[in-house]
């Protein structure tokens, strides 16, 4: 039912002041004035990310015939960010200003003018930090072990290989999936949730003959930008970059980002990597363990290379709310702001909505919601005008609002608005579920 | 469709190895020696997982008129920890054995004997330990700000009441749900995936008018042993211990806990708390924020008390696991393992099973595959014998399996295969998910 349009446009402190008002996104620790850039979900918020993560799983595992999912943990052995490089190399490079303190990454730097204070040349060396969060497990510290939390899921995946392969019996190609949380000790995070030390990832690797690396890459870029365009984001939002070969990481044979044109300008959305056989022949040869699969056609043993489409959860969602943003004038000539979310993103699928809070029309209305609850995410609103609550039913997002007024007594039906269209038709209240799940389209 | 019987029992040994043959749960890091005690799901553990998180948001908020949820960062202020008593309250004794060196939990020893090396008096005094994982936030360690990995995701809730008090203009009772990991650095972790220094929580604080606190807490009790009822658990293998006064924690004005009848004896499975106004009205004070509730029918601001269900994700897993677990002649008298999972449990929904790996066989069952997978978690199995395949089914709990025979190609229908009953059904393929839906319940 979402007919996607080329949005206009939603500047960042419209969108977190949305965000924050109706319940989506709070800062974290708020009233303690907040914490290191972390933000939580709110009742809405965390609707919305489980519909993103459950769209994901479902495009990724349930429909496919060749994607298993996982769910390591977010502790793992210090071996392992050894092997994977991360204790040596996972450094961005830290500059401070001498004369008014700001610290900045080097890279994001331009020019030789403190961008917080202006002074120049101010900058002192840069030094390499690592971007791991550290901790220590067992009770007493000093004689602790070290642990990180984890920086990216990926490595879950591929310390995992072996078990997965046995347990499932596999054949080239197929896939391992992972969604979960990992950390980042960012020198600037910033912009509301693109960029936070703890974030969600949504991870994916894909296991092929190493001749097949190259062509899956490709059909995994597709496939990958196709799901944010089914899901409604317009296509114009959306570009590729492909990085040059000269600044590839050192286990990529070729990566490109799928960026989103957010309101600050382009930036990446999910990095779709070749990552060849580098991460499988490490833990490997640091394991000691034969991480290959047997080919029964070839009799010969192969590391198959990879492809890892890696998308962030907070990243995405915070695209499908800007990509959802639209204003247009109401019947009054006033302004109307809509999230044309997808239904299946939708934090609220269906808004029932009395026009009475007395008996009998309430109670009529509970009975309706009673009847919708068990099959979607609802909301019950009976107060103020209705076309105030239509309002806030739209800036959330809602597809679908069931009214139950003073007639529903009669003729036992009730009317389902649509909130792209705007349009209303009656429909007998035991229907409600059929008519709604066929205009929700699932 | 699942009849629960009282297991005859399942040893852990049997159990764990189980969960690692077919995919459910591995040893984390593994190839690298395993680590600290954490765990990775697997294929087959993440669905049931997923499931298990699903039921209970299902049930704990959109099914309910009264809960919303919430999904706090990992990562909060410090402050939060300060003012909820876990800095200075959060702590267990630990000893050690001065002969072999082992390390145990004073409350946990009974007797004077070490249990792992029978020396007699050999414990030193107890120390008392935070249980708090430390991390530091931002990238120079000795200038970063010193924060903690939640113990609880309890506080994410209380610190956000305003927020979603305001933005959801909820009244009195009600309550915030929330799911996701936290951490605690046990001196003895065990028992498999019971007792994890990392490990998730499902946690519902639910806020009442004071005067109505013990009847809700007694309320909720009952409606989170009948939430293991109807997914399967058998009422026999659930009890409820009650804490006396003295035992009780600082916050509470009683708690009851839900065990289970676990392999190595009953242990907790959830607990229910009657938390007072105790963390609202520490945070408001630490705060300067009012947490409070204005009732508008007595013109009075309130502050609420709470009662708090707070159950743990990876011992309900491990419980369901056990209690699923059936050993059964089949009909030539070998033994047969099942687990009886409940349907919406079940990782696996249908198998799709071709009696042929040729054409046109397997072209049909794939057919029948691509008609049933955007439906239900399905899995395709052409290995070995039926007999084999049924069993391997029966064994990670598929409620159903659909064989696809030399006759479907003739007859356009396939056989639907009950775990439990073991019965068959003739279904034309058409009406297969039809029939599926009905069997499955849902």
């Amino acid at each position: 039912m979402t007919e996607s349009t080329a949005s206009p446009g939603v500047d960042m402190d419209t969108l977190v002041s949305l965000a924050k008002r109706r319940g989506f996104v709070f800062p974290s620790s708020e009233i303690y004035g907040g914490f290191a850039s972390t933000w939580d979900y709110g009742p809405l918020g965390v609707e919305l990310k489980r519909n993103v993560k459950d769209a994901w799983w479902k495009s990724m595992v349930r429909d496919r015939r060749d994607i298993v999912g996982l769910d390591a943990a977010i502790l793992m052995a210090p071996k392992v960010w050894e092997t994977s490089g991360h204790l040596t190399n996972f450094h961005d490079p830290l500059v401070d200003c001498r004369e008014c303190k700001s610290r900045f990454r080097a890279d994001h730097l331009e020019g030789e003018t403190c961008p917080n204070c202006g002074a120049r040349g101010s900058m002192t060396e840069a030094r390499q930090f690592n971007l791991m969060f550290k901790t220590f497990v067992g009770p007493v510290e000093e004689d602790a072990a070290t642990a990180y939390l984890r920086p990216e899921t990926a490595q879950g995946i591929f310390v995992n290989f072996e078990n997965v392969l046995t347990t499932t019996r596999r054949r080239l190609p197929f896939g391992i999936a992972q969604q979960g949380k990992s950390f980042r000790n960012e020198i600037t995070p910033g912009n509301f949730i693109f960029r936070t030390r703890e974030f969600e990832q949504m991870e994916m690797e894909f296991f092929v003959q190493p001749e097949t690396s190259d062509e899956w890459y490709r059909r995994w870029i597709d496939i990958r930008e196709q799901w944010y365009i089914d899901l409604g984001i317009h296509p114009e939002h959306l570009r590729r970059d492909e990085h040059p070969a000269e600044k590839l990481s050192h286990y990529s044979a070729g990566t490109t980002d799928i960026q989103y044109r957010f309101p600050w300008g382009w930036d990446e959305l999910e990095g779709i990597a070749n990552r060849t056989d580098f991460d499988l022949t490490v833990h490997s040869e640091a394991s000691g363990r034969k991480l290959s699969y047997f080919d029964s056609e070839t009799n010969e043993h192969v590391v198959p290379h990879v492809v890892e489409p890696a998308a962030g959860v907070d990243r995405s969602v915070l695209a499908f709310l800007v990509d959802a943003y639209h204003v247009e004038p109401d019947e009054k000539g006033d302004e109307r702001v809509i999230l044309k979310l997808h239904p299946r993103l939708a934090p609220v699928k269906v808004a029932v909505l009395p026009l009475s809070r007395k008996e009998p029309v309430a109670n009529l209305a509970g009975e309706v919601w009673d009847l919708l609850r068990p099959h979607w995410a609802t909301q019950y609103d009976d107060t103020q005008s209705i076309g105030r609550r239509y309002r806030r039913q739209d800036e959330v997002g809602t597809p679908l609002c069931v009214t139950v007024d003073f007639e529903s007594l009669e003729d036992n039906a009730a009317t389902i608005r649509d909130r792209d269209t705007q349009e209303q038709i009656r429909v007998a209240i035991p229907e409600l579920p059929a008519a709604i799940r066929e205009k929700l389209g699932f």
